[in-house]
């Protein structure tokens, strides 16, 4: 029952109900997740390539999908792949620690900063301003490092 | 020059231009491919699960962002990843043939296909109909296999 209503709470933190992690392993919940992270840096690194370092030419359309992709994977409801079989106590190949689920308030907390920025980072990129969006993007940027170093092993 | 031009082909077949792809690894464009293909997989799983088998209750809202992350994927610019040096005769930890490059006329239908069917699955999902949204899938389904057979090793 505890661990029932733990996940439900990281699961809202992500805005999400349950559907498919009682259906998955936690290794195929661990690999699904990895893989949206890897996803989600690719583009978070687009933005930082074109918008904050200059180090490729500004394409509002590419900032634009590169941000799309970032929101959908926001709004893809992750916490379905965070059981408390899933962190690194428990399973291999992950560095999510148990704190997770030990501190489901901040868990909650972390999900949604994450969640509303993102889909703000989605709203500025289609407006073009590439300022802006570099702004935006710390913005995303500072709730990726909370939940880092809040629920990442080094 | 010929590289240049087929990797220009197999961009624009994915719909993109190629900005990320000089400043990554092949290792990292093999990873962040593999990542996009992952967070894929667990969204069609999803509409599969919820549209096709009914094993899950069908919930609207759900299926529209797993859709809406199909198509972030579709529209993210995958073609930057390809590159001739990723293929599964000159890299590691790779499915993908050299043939997707020999063959960039191909390449580029499957991946044209890929990206008019998944932004066609989005559409589906907003309109919220599970019978449409199961035919759809399996049509989005029918390009993912193209490339499958076309491209990737057993």
């Amino acid at each position: 029952m505890k661990k029932t209503r733990l996940i439900a709470t990281a699961a809202l933190a992500l805005s999400i109900t349950l559907p498919a992690a009682a259906q998955m392993s936690v290794e195929d919940q661990i690999k699904a997740r990895q893989g949206a992270y890897q996803f989600m840096a690719w583009n978070m690194s687009k933005i930082k390539a074109q918008a904050v370092d200059g180090d490729i030419a500004y394409n509002a359309d590419q900032m634009k999908a590169a941000a799309n992709a970032i929101a959908a994977v926001a709004n893809s409801g992750m916490g379905a792949l965070f059981s408390p079989e899933s962190s690194l106590d428990k399973a291999d190949d992950t560095r999510l620690k148990p704190e997770f689920f030990e501190q489901p308030e901040k868990a909650r907390e972390v999900g949604m900063n994450f969640g509303r920025e993102a889909n703000k980072l989605q709203a500025v990129a289609a407006e073009g301003d590439k300022a802006a969006l570099a702004r935006q993007f710390a913005a995303v940027g500072k709730t990726c490092k909370a939940c880092h170093d809040n629920f990442r092993a080094k």
